[in-house]
């Protein structure tokens, strides 16, 4: 492509309105407009890197025995209302009337619509399994968009829906989705993470996130560094300590910890680490016949955070979960929150595995502004049980026994769901079974978010000049910059019979002919972050010489002209 | 692809509800199905020849140098409302709120984004001329939606836009894309003629409408037999009758023509051709300054018929063009309607070209009863003026020169369009010109319907069997068809061996591997309309021979194993 017959739309100043650096940078390099709040338009340039993206996934969904098709933007509310959708689903579903004033939405999503059409299409079980996949247009009606195409109101999205014959097949295609998506990420270059995420009422492992790894993401991921194990950090199982719990070496005594509130006011006073110092939190019990709700303590190291979703899955603990009131915990327990411990308590006490494992540790006195030091399990105090209800920590065991947790932040851009009956129960899908009866199909769902995936690459690969596009979906993958072009014939020459050559080899290759200053051609070269640029000027060409830059490299190199093509191959090879 | 892992959801009975064949086909095929009123799904089958329509159409419009954008479906109410067409446009339109009440609409075309985008983005004469495109989901609410993808609500248009710095460049763009078009549809296997339309109030030759010639279609277009010259119907010239207008032989006589009301009638009674009685339609002229209207006398040939666009372009006619009341026909010239006739008429005379040509015509007497027979114009009546004021009819010599011509019906699927500066100056779309003055930008715009463009393929192409696919958007090239391949180990082998070494060519090949009976196959292979089938068998595989069938063709060549590879790159050259 010649720069003087494309649109090159960059922009020097940062847009005010642009919080994350993938939304600057898009606007910046010309890749995306605003056309209203949550709309934006894909120019030349961004528009070659969102097909690069679509093709890689086209190319894996195929491979992976997907079939493609392409459903309506427009979905009747009927299909909704056998679902239970219309009405479940809140302000982000875009509900319109036709001309006859019939109801219809924009899809956000398009269970419904598959399962529909695959009611009608499939009656037996010989023609399962059948894994159906489309790219399109999708809308959601966030109540607050924003960072750009990361979270848009209209963005692509490729979903892809399997039905089956029972939960053995649904895992067989769950797995083939699994690795046909790591496949996906891997060559669009990105640094990602297959998550464990949490299938709500499910349960099992029938849920996988697929983040991008990225400071700006809105997701704490845990995981190995040694291992692939990836977990969203509320589904991470914080395991038990190694080894025995250390014996006790302190004897018990009570201190007065006037105005301390917080396990810091606690640990600063005491002179100890968070991790010496064991928080007691109060909950409420499930209701019992009577409608009565016993408290239960849970425990846990200071330095540690509750996780919720664990707690609250624990037998006999009421959900959602909620924190026992200072008057109910006064009442039954004889003093103010703050100065609660695991001491002589009259209520079931959940301890944390962690916790569990402490000695000589400080704890609440059961006494307002009294705490105790020296405890120990056992000797001083009881839990009725342990379990794992904490977040994991960095530096934390990996749970699948190799390696250490880290930590980081995780942008979704994909997430694959074992959706199990909840759709063909809802919609009738049935097949014949081999017994000649009806069986209602068993379900997956596929999603990668097309457009969502340009920016995380963009929040993963970028630098002070601009974005550091992976080869796969760069939109340019060499530009060549001749220099004085408009005078210089030999420059003119050299540039031209490059461009023809590596365009012959089939490389994507920008040819910046603009009439413009060579530091404006290399700033949008930059910013635009085409991987690999080649300058060709007067000075070089007197010594046979070009200047080559790899775009993560710091430094420029002189190439032979006759050794660029080769150099360039070796670059990029096919 | 292997049939038993594709969805293969073909239908043998005609569906109840669809009119035109190229709709019982494509739900028949199982290219789509319905989801709701004018809304259809894209089935696996169909999709890939979306596709493939679509890539031709990428290619030719990147060749052409247009650039890809990809605008949101959703479009703010505010740009509508700049350019007028919020209030203009009708019910078509589809319009919905968000969720905080702000107006939007459905894009059906998107003029208004495309000049909203590049008013902020070129500012600079040295920028022009630039066309961008897109290929996107459009929304039209029709009220009647029908034909199936031939008149859906939810379409796929490949939409394009080209900005200039005046006529001149619009013209020379213009050209690009009308050859463009014609590579495309020349491409598409299509029988397409570029049809001059009408431009309404911007007249010259700044529109064409690209149609598939098929007998389902909704317009008449005349072409020639020996150029390339097409019009619609409405539009095209009817050139004055060659020579002299041949001499008067008879006298003229007065008959009595009793309760005759239509040329038929007066023909029939009177033993003449319909060319040989002239019809004389009394119209109103335009207002003078004292609001009256004259009447104006319009004279045709029996056997033509009026054309009022052209009519209605004449000085001093009203617009819209309008018949005179009886009363008023009877008030000023004493007799009605029925018995009009260029005679002593008291009244301006526009005389059609061949009307003017004819000589011993037979026309009204000018009193009720009455016609005259033996009439020639000078010596028994006058033409205040000839003129072009009729629908061509086959046979008419082609206004260029050329030939003479035919008409057919077509379907438009395609117009280009110069708009000139419609949207440029109600959205204020300047650039800075040579001179540094602001200059508005003139624009052209040009459609294709992707979507309609296969429904136009298959009402060209088709038989009793299914569809004929042209080669180049068939959803796969070649069939296999093995018989008993479930049961014969030969017959497998040379199945797959042919199925690998044709996907290795780069062919698109479907390898009909379902348990099925060999007429099941047989059908759903031309009923999907695979142009090429190959059709291995024990009986053929022992004289070492295959059966190959094109769609096209009504008998099967036996051809050698060995030969069938060589052959089929014959059939289909790369």
């Amino acid at each position: 492509m010649r720069a003087s017959q494309f649109l090159i739309a960059t922009i020097k100043e940062t847009p005010a309105d642009a919080e994350v650096i993938s939304h600057q940078l898009m606007l910046r390099a010309g890749m995306i407009r605003k056309l209203a709040t949550g709309l934006y338009t894909w120019l030349p340039m961004g528009l070659r890197v969102l097909r690069k993206v679509e093709a890689i996934i086209r190319e894996e969904m195929n491979n992976s025995g997907a079939m493609e098709v392409l459903m309506p933007v427009a979905q009747p509310a009927e299909l909704w209302q056998e679902s239970g959708r219309w009405e479940q689903y809140g302000a982000e579903l875009l509900r319109f009337n036709d001309r006859h004033g019939r109801d219809f939405c924009l899809g956000p999503t398009h269970e419904e619509v598959i399962t529909d059409l695959i009611r009608n299409e499939i009656k037996s079980y010989k023609q399962l399994p059948a894994t159906f996949y489309q790219v399109q247009t999708k809308f959601r009606d966030e109540i607050r968009p924003r960072f750009g195409v990361m979270r848009s109101r209209e963005f692509i999205m490729k979903d892809a829906y399997s039905f089956h014959n029972g939960q053995e097949s649904l895992q067989a295609t769950y797995d083939v989705m699994h690795a046909a998506y790591s496949r996906i990420f891997t060559r669009l270059g990105l640094d990602f993470r297959p998550v464990i995420a949490d299938t709500g009422s499910i349960g099992g492992s029938g849920s996988h996130e697929f983040h991008v790894l990225a400071s700006s993401g809105e997701d704490d991921i845990a995981f190995s560094d040694t291992s692939d194990y990836a977990a969203n950090v509320e589904m991470a199982e914080a395991v038990s300590p190694a080894g025995e719990r250390p014996a006790s070496s302190q004897t018990l005594e009570k201190v007065a910890t006037p105005n301390t509130h917080t396990i810091d006011d606690v640990s600063a006073l005491l002179k100890l680490n968070a991790e010496q110092v064991l928080k007691t939190l109060i909950i409420y019990g499930e209701e019992d016949e009577n409608g009565k709700q016993d408290l239960i303590a849970l425990v846990l190291r200071g330095d540690h955070q509750l996780n919720e979703i664990k707690a609250e899955k624990i037998a006999g603990v009421a959900s959602p979960l909620t924190f026992a009131s200072e008057e109910d915990i006064v009442a039954v327990l004889g003093c103010k929150p703050g100065s609660i411990g695991p001491a002589d308590l009259s209520i079931r006490v959940i301890a944390d595995r962690s916790a569990a494992h402490c000695a000589d540790f400080a704890c609440g006195a059961n006494e307002d502004g009294f705490h105790l030091t020296g405890g120990n399990w056992d000797r001083d105090a009881k839990f009725t049980e342990t379990a794992d209800i904490r977040n994991v920590v960095e530096g934390d065991p990996s749970p699948d026994g190799q390696g250490s947790l880290l930590i980081k932040r995780g942008i979704e851009v994909g997430h694959i769901f074992q959706l199990g009956t909840k759709y063909s129960e809802a919609l009738k899908a049935s097949v014949l079974n081999e017994n000649g009866k009806d069986q209602v199909m068993t379900m997956g769902c596929y999603g990668i978010g097309v457009t969502r995936v340009v920016a995380s690459a963009i929040e993963q690969n970028n630098d002070a000049k601009g974005i550091l596009w992976p080869a796969s979906i760069a939109p340019f993958e060499v530009a060549i910059v001749p220099l004085n072009m408009q005078k210089s014939e030999r420059v003119r020459e050299q540039a031209e019979n490059l461009y023809n050559t590596l365009r012959g080899l089939g490389y994507d290759v920008l040819l910046d002919d603009r009439n413009e200053r060579p530091g404006v051609k290399f700033a949008d070269m930059e910013l635009i972050g085409i991987p690999h640029r080649i300058v060709i000027g007067d000075r070089g060409l007197d010594n046979g010489m070009l200047e080559y830059k790899n775009r993560r490299a710091s430094d420029n190199e002189d190439i032979a002209i006759d050794d660029i093509v080769d150099f360039i191959q070796q670059q990029l090879p096919r």
